[in-house]
């Protein structure tokens, strides 16, 4: 089979990760059989710098055409000052919204050799950890009316969610679920806001298409305690694109290795966007010690949502994993005892385990 | 002197805690020379079962002619199908707005007795934690304009913030941090929300007349991950009444005995009203077993707050320090080679240290 993938390298580390990344994604391909064809845009502060716009045309176009997006990382201190509209973030929002990427999925994963890692007790987090967030990414108040009063004197945003939009979030949580641990917990705020009761009422509907998925329901209040006081009575979480944001963040912190978690952002269909959970570094760019790993097993969830290829992510998946029980660690997961590689040489390893 | 306190046992272990508190309360008026008065008032499940409403007139009325709130704990399942207005968090919402309470301060706070009770690392918690989240309390999402689209298929919610609202919550964690560690954290969206954005303006502004404290910000989803990854980086935290629900309780989390966590939400003025942050444990109410520390240590808060006692608070929390060093303990955090004893007992104990 022929795809056709979209690739932003971005800023900072983000083209030597996407690089180690593709070389995978090239294995996958020679082992495989599949020709993967990459067509590298602009997105981020290069394409400030370059266009003038963190998201230019061109790049959305070039993105609606191909059957999934690759993204590295955008952002940077150099471009902090712009204005809003201007910034990285604004090219970020706007991708998400133009290719309809309403399901974000940011697995929370700790692998067993970096199970040390972890900030948390070994009696809280076991030997490994595996929460699967599911956050809306194109409602709620990221994309509200927002405004300030004509005095100045005050500002609002506006948080709104349809039956829609949370009825097709919702059913992504349980079609996952059925393939993990068949327990979703949904987390509102439904003792306060009128939007989390009908996201309640909403999911209470969908729930009723999965009955042999579990449902739970959390405060998102009591879900950042029990994310730090039980993590592991959590399988799939679905929540809005606010508490997404930061519980997933909250989650993905309790592995202690940012540097090794993927995500994936789902339009309806087939087509979905793939990137690293971490940032871009910029303090590290260009000195070969970033970890692509990260993206590596972006590229895994890729082929696992976008072209339904199981065995091929898992392969990636496992290699990884051997790389990192055979003691090889870039700079940021290195402890003492492990063998220290730099980017390319651990893309490398990953694809001679493959 | 005279101090008039509106007390409200609420429901669960409410009555029982309160109990302790008070005779703890009396017992520094003995040896300090102050007079407090109590009157009992209804709010929560009791107040709608004995008057159909979580927050009776009358309560209001009482709590406004006093120097102080003290409130035990509100709520429980037999109360949770009533709809929305008839709920006991209504009645807590309406008390914050009547009387005026937006500053809620929510101390995270590991006692050196307690710190295996934590369930991060001893490397990453260290010996102890000492948090002083302040949270807005009478404004944003909680307050904005809500509703339903008329054909019941979308539903919205406001968050708004005037610079008036930010301006003076905002002070008062300066005023904190200039008694504790000179260091601020404001936790903004500024990235994507505009009242976020005004929010960080009104901050900066403010924090001019501050020189002398150290400011940082950070986006609320980064502020969840440092919370679990480097809690100790945490002086005085300011947020949001949105944010600090949730980061207040995962900060509170992170010291693994919530059962210990006092709680002020101040009015301008002196005016304060105190509880403990935990719940009303319907479970283990009325059985001796509830631990009665944190309202005791609330009251701690509503000397010092409200009636600038500050020897006398400080009093009570070396007693409850005392009582821990010496290795008593109710159930909730209880641990092996210590002593365990009930709510009354443990009242009397710190009664006695004083
Ligand atoms: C950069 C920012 C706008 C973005 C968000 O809040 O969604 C980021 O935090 C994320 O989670 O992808
Ligand atoms: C009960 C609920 C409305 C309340 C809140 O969200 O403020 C509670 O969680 C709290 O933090 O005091």
């Amino acid at each position: 089979m022929n795809y056709n993938i979209a690739v932003i390298p971005g800023d900072g580390i983000g083209p030597e990760i996407v690089d180690e990344a593709l070389k995978v994604l090239n294995k996958i391909g020679e082992i495989y059989g599949h020709e993967f064809k990459y067509t590298e845009v602009l997105a981020g502060g290069i394409a400030i710098d370059e266009t003038g716009n963190p998201l230019p045309n061109e790049t959305v176009d070039v993105c609606k055409k191909s059957d999934a997006v690759l993204l590295g990382a955008v952002g940077g201190p150099k471009w902090d000052t712009l204005p809003g509209h201007l910034r990285p973030e604004a090219g970020l929002l706007k991708i998400r919204k133009e290719l309809g990427l309403f399901a974000n999925l940011r697995p929370a994963l700790l692998y067993k050799a970096l199970k040390d890692a972890s900030p948390l007790k070994p009696e809280v987090i076991g030997d490994s950890l595996d929460i699967c967030v599911v956050r809306e990414l194109t409602g709620g108040i990221y994309f509200g009316e927002r405004g300030r009063s004509e005095d100045g004197q005050s500002a609002y945003d506006t948080e709104s969610y349809s039956v829609k939009e949370i009825d097709r979030i919702t059913r992504v949580a349980f079609e996952i679920a059925r393939k993990r641990g068949n327990l979703v917990t949904n987390i509102d705020k439904m003792n306060v806001l009128e939007s989390s009761r009908l996201w309640r009422e909403t999911v209470l509907e969908v729930a009723k298409d999965y009955p042999d998925v579990t449902l739970n329901h959390l405060l998102v209040d009591n879900a950042a305690m029990q994310l730090v006081r039980d993590p592991k009575q959590f399988d799939v979480v679905v929540t809005t694109n606010m508490f997404g944001d930061i519980l997933s963040d909250q989650a993905s912190m309790l592995t202690g290795s940012i540097g090794m978690l993927p995500s994936a952002s789902l339009a309806e269909g087939k087509f979905g966007l793939y990137e690293p959970s971490h940032g871009s570094a910029p303090d590290i760019a260009g000195q070969n010690k970033a970890n692509p790993l990260a993206t590596i097993l972006s590229v895994a969830m890729m082929l696992r949502y976008s072209f339904d290829l199981e065995n091929e992510a898992k392969a990636i998946e496992t290699a990884v994993e051997s790389v990192l029980d055979n003691g090889y660690r870039t700079g940021d997961i290195y402890s003492e005892g492990c063998k220290l590689v730099g980017c390319k040489e651990i893309g490398d390893l990953v694809v001679d385990y493959l």
